[in-house]
């Protein structure tokens, strides 16, 4: 089941940049196992933003939501969810 | 190149029903067409909207605009762009 | 899986009473039905609105789409979704 | 009678995680009795964000603002109320 | 138990005005019945405005909606609620 | 000469509690002065927000700036100010 | 008393000309009349808009609330007030 | 040429209380300078915000920003630019 | 002086396409000439939309504002306009 | 390929003065660097704000999200882009 989900991230400004650094890091970890595994199907950055464009292909709610909750830069992201559907005028197969 | 386009249809309540037949087939014709040119990489459905999920992969800014512009259900929707980059977490060759 | 739904309702000024009847009639029907057979879980009128905040319990966002396109009065409401999932502090065997 | 809330979390980023995790705990405590005793009638996380959806069945508004001002999180919260009605089409016995 | 409503009218250009008078005249009638009765607590009018703001006074919300479902003005307003308490600096016996 | 006034109090969290405590009281001292004095005619809390809703009947708007202004809780609220009229349909002697 | 007040102007689309003609015409008769009785202080285009910014001086609430009923255009404008007061750094005489 | 700007303050919480006065003392002179030079052509405030609604009449929007710079407050402060034009129904020889 | 404005035309959906078709070419000649006469100075459509950014350089506001009244589709424009300075760190000449 | 951006730059409050100086200088000669390569096609401040206006050309989504990203203030930005396309009634050689 697919999700797309926007994520804006913003840090704390007085967050130290060791910190900072060491969250991006973990995160890219878990995005990429997560890529790999499936359930994070497309991640795109936003041009001019800290932001990205995601799909997830995932079993359900609670699934998204254990996902999302597990990602390292969670406490410092604003996210909207909007479930997806398969276009009837769809051709791709993969798209649902 | 790739642009995130969420286009929402609002056809006038008094539009004849065999007109907006007509249009919605030729609509989804030419979204296939775009779809296996491969210019219309990816197309969802918005669960509950009548409203859809699009990644564009075109030229450049100039492609993309003709592109929306020969929609037959262009002169009905509203349409919001958003150029997106490869993320530098991602793992999928394709999504750039 | 649940899903929260928002439906505020707008009929054309100009919308013949007996057709405005005719469907309202077949809604509360098909409403009824939904909630006999446990897709449509909850169903509240929000005072003062000719709107209505409503529980779904379907297999997916496929399903909820399909339900909600299937209603007669879809063409003429504005509708928001929202992917719910079991609060962790929940005590409601059902409410998952 | 009754009410539903949305209750968003918000909390300072400078708040130490013991006195955090403290205010969950009794939050919790605090919304399972409150369930058990009806008045929280129903509680839902909303996927991908640190908010719930809830029902509550109390006598008026005077208890339910009670309630709501008497949780530990009141004070980092944002709260919407929408006061419900039993809905025309509505088959649920309890739904009022 | 006391409700906080603004209601916004906007009549469609197209009314004929014996309609709108009629349908003014019986608006008038009917609030004026119903502060006579104590429902409609206050009633002004917003400078400036085609809207007015009211508090009214009710036994719950069922009765309240069926109240704002009965003017005849209904169809051709938007309407907020808010529930309202006795706050806790009031002076006023009545203002509960 | 009415006017509505919503007050939405926020104090900044680190506000040391006796700080907070000393600027609600000399708030209710002063706020119930005015309503004895007629200037602050209503006064309710709306419910499941730190926000009141009143109606002050004051000479003008200079006077309803300086009352405003002289609220010990000024500073930490955002205020909006509508003017108001005697509804044409009202018949309450002293809604004016 | 001033108030600030902007209005849109609206026509509608399929209003004939000589019937928007004909109410422009009123409303500048009775602008200027208003003008030079003093009610109506200041009276400037938005550039670009089909809007005003005007200044009026009146006796309070009621008094702008009739002036700004008898616009002819009044049915066709949206319409803002924001009550104003002297500024404490004014040297204007007038500007009170 | 005549610019209508609003401008809220908002000064930050922990700003010690002579940095306010001082700050307040400088703009205030500096708003009264401008006013007898003629550039700062209105000034007041808005009833209940710590706002202002003002008419600037400068040579073009250079001179406008520089003046709106210079403000010992603009860095508190969040401005609103409209440009002015004279309208066609004003009476009044100066505003244009 | 340089005014930023943006112009997003909305025609009604029951215009006969010959009278569309004459107010866009209109639209065309003029806005050809104004670029040619220097006043128009940079024209861009918005990709995706019926909209554009424009850059006008005229002496003042009136001058911007009859221009804009001029257009053939003023009618149909939802209009907003900036005014604009010289940058500090721009390098171009003409830039102002 | 142009591109539309806004920027909106707040500094913190509490960033010291030499900080924010060294900040600025970086921008400006980056800012005049990248105008003079031709990336940069124009820049302009808004009237009233800590914001500019800005043209960029460049090759593409990755190449302009590139330079955003490296620019000095970058973090204490709010961004907005729209890609721009040629307009059918430009006269201007250069604005494609």
């Amino acid at each position: 089941m697919l999700f797309h989900v926007r994520m804006d991230v913003k840090l704390p400004p007085d967050m130290p940049p060791e910190r900072a650094d060491a969250l991006k890091k973990e995160e890219k970890a878990l995005a990429q196992r997560l890529q790999e595994q499936g359930q994070w199907r497309h991640l795109w950055r936003i041009a001019g933003q800290y932001a990205n464009v995601s799909i997830f292909d995932v079993a359900g709610n609670e699934e998204l939501h254990a996902l999302l909750l597990s990602l390292p830069l969670y406490p410092y992201m604003q996210i909207e969810v909007m479930p997806l559907c398969r276009h009837p005028s769809s051709v791709r197969a993969n798209d649902l």
